[in-house]
């Protein structure tokens, strides 16, 4: 493996990904990263709100709003510049944080996970001003320093923020790495909700040789995850895989095997699709519960609905982009865990798409340059044809 | 409340109840009580043998065994001088150990379970030699001070030690406080069995929202605690309730909500019947954990079979003696935990017969002086009747 030292990058997406990399940002730390953006959005006539958000609990985050022009339609990009941690550094065989290229390769935590794609989409947006001047609308860009962590003080409040001033968004993409081999191969359309049921059943103490005098708890904690987990929940809708159901945990803590211990706890995760609701899933384990019966508490924590962009005028644009530069008509796809996609759906279409996922999370996290100058093409060719696309 | 001090008891099987409450012999230590057994034995001619054993990890633990004359049939009377800890202190009213009689009840840790049974045996065979001289056949007291331990280093190595001497026990009655209310209220004839198990389900590690890809072993795990817990284990049989089966605990220990475990572990108690054999249960078990499927580990730990010793000599002769006193014939009965007599049974028939339990392992243990007198007639006449009801 050789350093490429000698040949600094010319092209922006690939130095303003070194320079986002160079931020170590651990979520939910910025380290300048924010700035980093900013100052390579303002000279090309961005307006930049910094948005610090805060809750009793958590920890401040910042983030950043950035929109060239004032009219409709707004398209947005979305993204993060938080990173999760390197894990061990013994792992690496580079240092996670000085964005480094070898061998056609920027080595780094974020690489993929997105600071690529940001720098992608700046890069775009830098092009298509120099080439095409004002869009004949309004692009923006919501970055948040807090995806990768609890995702409270992040996108969910300055999508409420910008309710508040009246500032809607008509269409989005997310810079998630989306495509598992190759650039090209899949742009996410929706993504199934993420929902953990706490369930406790209560029962009375006692002496195992005098089970009569007591009420063990257990056998309906068994029958009721027995219940909920003995068929599928649905055999997957048109453009979603089946939900799933997996028990995570069950614990008890009773180190008396002559006690019959009073209460027992279990948690569950369910991964649904648009067959279902959060109201729907807690109304159906009721259901299984009661029948059941005894006492028992269930708390429902839904950490994302399940959403969806119908193919339509929106996927067909980003999937055209990546087929004329990479060749590859990307699969539409519903797969995965969750992102902040959960939350802007809500606000205005929004598929994803970005870099190849493969090394994200992993050590040696890195982007083919290559690709970088590609997604800086396809945004390109996203912005080409977004104000005519989906205009009305 | 006064105290009686001013007038000591006069009663052997007072007086030597109290001695032994005085030593704290909480298990398994013996703080003096079996030289004070051993004290009132020998005057009487027994040969005492004092039996100290060990096994690595456990602690050492003092038993006597002591036998008067050396012919058949030899009659046994077994028992245990150590006691459960006192628990919190200040929920006596009373010092613990300091076998003090107030308003006609001997307070103390083990005055019903079981010092003052032993010294009402102690006070019946002074009586009967006193009265009838040296009897047609022995006398023998086995007294351990590892009943309310862990059983490993008491009743069980004294009757191996007596089996290689070639020395055996044609009958024994064990003092247990049977009596649920009142002195004659009930005869135990038989226990159920104590079996536990350990199972542990495994599977493979992974993401909840990729559960494709891996194993989650808690759905197999619920199944499995399903099928061994959703039907009776029998009916009950001429002399024994139903067995039971408790889950007591069932532990992953997860803390993440969005992985799947590899393993779950589980434990259950089983209190069986003589419908069953710890062979056949283990059988019965892996037939229903096989049906459900999947690798698992299950370790069963048996720490007693049950026993009966169905109604006849023995059994007529304790429930004879115990209504001339009472004017109660006493109900046989198989319910409740596990007692020594679960060993002896594989060496002779075996019953117990002893005082009222309802303050043992509580606070403010206490025997009324009057039931240490009618315990000490009834197993005066067991001993008058022994010899001549037993022989052959």
């Amino acid at each position: 493996m050789t350093t490429d030292a000698a040949s600094p990058p010319a092209d922006l997406a690939v130095t303003l990904a070194r320079d986002l990399i160079r931020c170590p940002s651990v979520t939910p730390r910025d380290d300048g990263a924010l700035d980093v953006l900013e100052a390579a959005l303002a000279p090309l006539g961005f307006t930049c709100h910094r948005l610090r958000f805060e809750q009793e609990g958590t920890a401040p985050v910042d983030n950043l709003y950035a929109r060239l022009g004032t009219g409709g339609p707004n398209f947005c990009f979305a993204g993060h510049t938080d990173v999760v941690p390197p894990g061990e550094l013994k792992g690496w065989s580079i240092d996670p944080f000085a964005g480094e290229i070898r061998n056609g390769r920027l080595y780094g935590r974020g690489a993929v996970d997105m600071k690529g794609a940001i720098a992608c989409f700046v890069a775009a947006t830098a092009r298509h001003l120099a080439e095409k001047g004002r869009p004949g609308g309004s692009i923006s860009l919501l970055i948040t320093g807090d995806e990768e962590g609890v995702a409270i003080n992040g996108t969910k409040k300055v999508l409420d923020w910008l309710k508040q001033r009246g500032e809607r968004l008509d269409a989005c993409v997310v810079g998630e790495p989306t495509n598992p081999g190759a650039l090209g191969d899949m742009i996410k359309i929706g993504r199934r909700g993420s929902l953990t049921g706490y369930l406790t059943v209560f029962g009375a103490q006692g002496h195992t040789a005098y089970p009569h005098l007591a009420d063990n708890p257990l056998p309906r904690l068994v029958r009721m995850l027995a219940a909920i987990t003995e068929t599928p929940m649905d055999e997957g809708t048109a453009h979603f895989q089946p939900s799933t159901l997996a028990l995570t945990t069950i614990d008890v803590g009773n180190p008396a095997n002559n006690v019959i211990p009073a209460a027992g706890r279990a948690t569950f995760n369910i991964r649904f699709n648009d067959a279902h609701t959060p109201a729907g899933i807690e109304s159906w384990l009721r259901r299984c519960f009661d029948a059941v019966g005894g006492a028992y508490e269930l708390e429902i924590q839904c950490s994302g609905e399940s959403f969806l962009t119908p193919p339509g005028p929106l996927t067909e644009l980003v999937a055209d982009a990546a087929e004329a530069v990479t060749g590859r008509r990307p699969e539409y796809s519903t797969t995965g865990g969750t992102s902040d996609a959960r939350f802007i759906k809500d606000h205005c279409p929004v598929v994803e798409f970005g870099l190849v996922g493969q090394t994200m999370h992993k050590v040696d996290e890195h982007v083919a340059v290559e690709d970088l100058a590609r997604l800086t093409d396809i945004y390109g060719r996203i912005l080409n044809g977004v104000f005519d696309r989906l205009a009305g």
